[in-house]
């Protein structure tokens, strides 16, 4: 993650911008920098790192300012229930302000720039520029100098590292310059964004419409990348001037960075408002996916561009196939090395009694998660599909293994640690408009791939719902086709891949189209999802599940509620509701079917202390194996509860096992808790001897932030 | 936080180390970089930042697999009973390990270096060394090198920025370079590290011992400082070769920067032996606070030694007097900004209703405490002694206005922040032993500091006991003495102060002598404190409070514990248990017993919702102000459980609050819960309805890592 260089570039050449907010810095600056250039080397190298580390904070501390004016203003508008821009939004639109205030106000301290060539009889025979210069400074130049102190820089040889390139050498053009390196965005920003999603995946209505899900994401994915990549190129040949600036390999470039959605916006209205469970979970799980299917992509183009022989002119067959290839080995191995590592933490989790101490239970099972994304990218494999697969293996089987508290903690932190790190790079997709420097505004191109994009989604979500409609059965109904097309917001992994590379024209171009798709598509699309929800006929206030009706003004999505709703319990009144049996074998995908019937034989034997166990699945030829791998726990686990023999239930760790996992947790110190209630906002487990067992849901309070919800009287301010 | 470089330089020299690690990278590594070097420059780039990227991340597993590694043996550790070594002291080990590994194995892959000089007719007359060089390759030096692609590096300006400086220009020298900046340790590590010590604090037993700690953290920090400092000097007289190197503001600032004593591992092993909580108080107080003072101190040594002139020689009394001012100045500064910032989050929660919504209500929370740090440290302050004081704000008057679910993450995010960031910093230190470029190994320099440090914290303790022993009543015993005098461990902020500038020799010196001091101290020392407990006669196993006995097998300080237990409050078998007395008026420090009063009839009532309200304790006249600062949650409220008057009891809200906070906060929905009762590790207030309501403390599991508990049986591993 080398340089988080917010650094010595950016807002720290403007850093008087922020004294409206920093009033506090006039009573305090004790004139550190003003009288000291003439102490010891030391005291000056102390000064240099002293300024450094005052305008990083700088930074830093503008965009914290930016996310608490955020987070104080998402809190005015849903006490107030105004709804007709989300966070994300806000973000955006704080950061263009703020982005544009830096920009246009302020000086601009001076940074000392020397021009340098190469020294005297030095070779250099590499195709790119050198990783780091040594600078000797001369005596001839020394001398010159006026000041006495300067001949400490004699005999010294100082060390330069590869920052980039600029266009033209005006002082302007590097004033601007770092802000954040897009490493960031790869290394910090994006795995807590991706593994929450993951993470928090309902996988009951998830594995229902597998099929779809992965038709979208596979398929509409690629099929929105090319349409839209063609598309661009197709028009660009209308304009000479952009034609000889972009290949058609660029394009696609472009379209596959783009194809990516992001769900943010979207489902925070969605859940919001009770959208219909399965339109939730086709626009949740299509973006979950295409995120990762087009970082994927990215790098397959890439790397056909890097095997594509110019002089042949042309297609390339042997280096397309080679990229289809790369594409389909780096997805499946990703795949493969998030879940061997999401279900090594499960088995950690099971044979070890590390959840005996929550904490270190917390941070083996963060840490892993990390790991996951880490080991991918240092072996050139796609961190994001990895945590992605990590994640879902995280949440279908760790999570049952996990002590209560770490439940709570990991749960509340990927939470907050998602919410942070998105309104942070919405924040920075504002402000990065008008500071970043390598930004290039081409009216006709970013004419051309708004439109291009629209019709590129509408290439994916069309014929595919039309094709989809054969062998499903709740067909995709036209409204909600439209729902599904407008839902294509353009986010957080557009923008990411956009900026990591900024060197040439073309993608530079990229970057500000993509900024302005992304800032568009949140503020305006995203503001007009509830008008337009209500002019398709979209059903809103729908409940997941029948029974919650049962719990009077429980919201069941509720922001910032850490453990989810339980479906299939009992209710407050005492009466059993069972399960909803909508959900008849019919209508899964039969691919959820295959792999529910194994996971339950199987998988969740293995990696949970669910029943049956191994020695019940397991052919009798293996059962000194089994035996091996089933824990006393999961023997002496009293049935109440777990009977379930639905694929559906097994499927929807997160509904059912919050409370069932209560016993198995204290299973070998109290009799198990048999009977589960809700009270009010609280999930209640309760044993035999009547003692009480509770999990905070979501505080009362927050119903008032729940659209169902009645505002109650007495709450100030 | 400029350039969290793990960067160009680090591990990423030597990647091949990790192989073992990484064995998966030869199956997945498909050659991207052989065959790519001739390709377009934008692929080029693409291909520089894939690398960096990778390297990167590689760097960042081996910290994270360091984590991972020492998390799993702390386990076993804990499991199997075994006190010998904390996890400090784990993580310390197994850094060495793998830096030495590092160091002595692995190839070196290139790096491209390029010497430069100024380019003809520049001038530069700065006295330290330009920030960015702008290098253009001339035609002269491309057309000798035989590549055709490198013609694209005609007519480009590459722009590099300051790296640092090197000694001799072998290649070896940056070979090791980067590892991290340590800006990563000011500004992401140590918050979360002193703002979790701050919100954790036992505030009845500090109180108690305000004195005491004040004197060991003020007058002791400072003499300790002078003390190491003068004696430093003093020995190095003897050996010629290291006076000339070291001037007496030299060893006066590594006294400072060792002088900052480290809780971390012996707070752990007292917090297992339940060591005297008024020796844990002492311990843990002094160690918070002397931070503090030894960052603020080490600023103070610089700012004299800028306005010292070395041509008049001989001590200055006015650049003595500016640093004096300076230090205090510094220091009320950053703390009143630092409760400033705590009181507004406070005043933010109480007249909002923001916790509603507890995810936003607790990134605010985060993120205005991270705000403090930044303010403070962007106009010249000291972050960490605000954000310790932030802390303490946060913890005594916002804790009490914030929803449960907040009160739950904020506890439970800071405690694995802290956890993380300490285990991290620690690897680190082990690691940069061998990868540090910036080493210099004095052996008599070594040993003359261990001996100065040893008489130093000597010159703190046995003295000011003396002295403070006259005033107390509880006097500090000889073997209380002697254990504070051990747990003087060097830890976190020593390391982080002596890595921030190592440019000269002395400074180098410095940094290989702390760290020597960290390992030493956390490894001998930190293993030898549970035999020197019993050597000394030090009671163990004592329970903070009588009433704690009541609650058979509950450990009162659980590893991993979210919430802490409560004094005074009802038992299991329902009756009360009174609060211990032992705390008379007279035990108390005076400062205390005037805060109290004060923070009792004004702050509290004030910046949160407890009774008296500000309607009962200010004076008629500002009975309106009164009301307008009085929520009705405050008038609402039921007596029931808050009629305690003693201020022990109000200063301990952790202790009190976290239960008695229910009521309060539920109390505008729901009718207060009265009764508080204790359920095995659940804490239940049950209300007139007999509805109930828990809170999660610690698994019961977690009794088998207690000392106290017994191995229960069926435990696998």
């Amino acid at each position: 993650m080398s340089n988080i260089s917010l650094s010595k570039c950016g807002i720290q050449r403007k850093p008087f911008i922020l004294v409206p907010l920093l009033f506090l810095s006039y009573f305090f600056h004790f004139g550190f920098c003003q009288d000291l250039m003439a102490g010891t080397p030391d005291s000056e190298y102390d000064e240099k790192a002293l300024n450094t580390h005052r305008l990083d904070n700088l930074n830093l501390l503008l965009y914290t300012f930016l996310l608490i004016l955020t987070v104080v203003t998402i809190w005015m508008f849903k006490h107030r229930r105004l709804r007709f821009l989300h966070e994300t939004g806000l973000a955006v639109i704080y950061g263009l302000v703020v982005g544009a205030i830096i920009r246009y106000t302020g000086p601009t301290p001076e940074v000392r720039v020397l021009p340098v060539v190469p020294s005297l009889g030095t070779h250099y025979n590499h195709s790119v520029p050198p990783d780091v210069l040594w600078l000797q400074l001369s005596k001839r130049i020394i001398e010159r100098s006026s000041k006495t102190s300067a001949t400490y820089l004699n005999n010294h040889t100082f060390v330069y590292t590869f920052k980039g390139e600029i266009d033209n050498t005006s002082l302007n053009e590097i004033d601007q310059k770092a802000t954040f390196d897009p490493e960031v965005f790869f290394n910090l920003l994006l795995p807590p964004i991706i593994f929450h999603a993951a993470y928090s995946l309902k996988r009951k209505y998830f594995f229902k419409n597998l099929g779809a899900i992965f038709t979208f994401a596979f398929v509409g994915t690629t099929v929105t990348a090319f349409v839209t990549g063609s598309l661009i190129w197709g028009f660009i040949q209308i304009f000479p001037y952009l034609a000889k600036d972009f290949s058609f390999l660029d394009t696609l470039y472009f379209g596959a960075v783009i194809s990516a959605t992001d769900p943010v916006t979207i489902l925070a209205i969605f859940s919001e408002l009770h959208v219909d469970v399965n339109l939730y979970a086709l626009v949740f799980g299509e973006s979950v996916l295409n995120d990762a299917i087009a970082i994927v992509l990215t790098r397959a183009i890439q790397s056909y561009a890097e095997k594509y022989n110019p002089n042949h002119g042309g297609f390339e067959m042997v280096a397309f196939f080679q990229a289809v290839g790369e594409f389909l080995l780096i997805f499946t191995s990703s795949l493969v090395l998030g879940s061997t590592l999401g279900i090594a933490t499960a088995l950690l989790t099971k044979f070890t009694r590390i959840r005996d101490f929550p904490l270190l239970e917390t941070c083996l099972f963060v840490l892993m998660s990390y790991t996951t994304f880490l080991i991918a990218e240092a072996t050139d494999l796609t961190g994001i599909v990895s945590v992605l697969f990590c994640g879902m293996c995280q949440a279908h089987y760790t999570f049952n293994n996990l002590s209560d508290d770490s439940r709570v903690r990991t749960k509340s932190l990927f939470e907050l640690l998602n919410f942070l790190a998105e309104n942070f790079i919405f924040s920075y997709i504002g402000v990065s408009m008008f500071t970043f420097p390598k930004h290039h505004f081409d009216v006709a191109f970013i004419c051309i791939a708004f439109i291009a994009v629209a019709l590129g989604r509408a290439a994916n979500i069309y014929p595919l719902s039309f094709l989809l409609n054969f062998g499903r059965k709740p067909k995709i109904s036209r409204n909600f086709q439209h729902v599904l097309f407008f839902s294509g917001l353009r986010g957080a992994m557009a923008f990411a891949l956009a900026i990591r590379n900024t060197m040439s024209k073309a993608r530079q171009t990229f970057l500000t189209t993509t900024s302005l798709i992304v800032i568009g598509s949140v503020i305006f699309v995203g503001g007009s999802v509830t008008p337009l929800l209500s002019c398709f006929g979209i059903p809103v206030g729908v409940d997941e599940d029948p029974d919650h009706a049962a719990l009077p003004g429980t919201p069941h999505r509720t922001y910032g509620s850490i453990l989810q709703q339980t479906p299939g319990e009992n209710t407050i009144d005492g009466t059993v509701t069972e399960p909803t049996r909508s959900s008849t074998q019919s209508e899964k995908s039969w691919l959820a079917r295959i792999w529910g019937g194994f996971d339950t034989k199987y998988m969740k034997p293995l990696l949970t202390h669910s029943k049956p166990t191994l020695i019940d699945t397991l052919p009798p030829c293996c059962l000194p194996v089994a035996r091996m791998l089933t824990t006393s726990e999961q023997l002496h686990l009293g049935n109440g509860g777990q009977g379930h023999s639905d694929s559906d239930i097994e499927l929807c760790i997160d509904d059912t096992d919050s409370v069932r996992s209560g016993p198995r947790a204290f299973a070998s110190t109290q009799p198990g808790f048999q009977r589960v209630y809700f009270v009010n906002d609280r999930k209640m487990a309760m044993d035999d001897e009547d003692r009480h067992l509770f999990y905070p849901i979501v505080s009362p309070e927050a119903l008032t932030g729940d659209s169902l919800g009645k505002q109650l009287p007495g709450s100030s301010v």
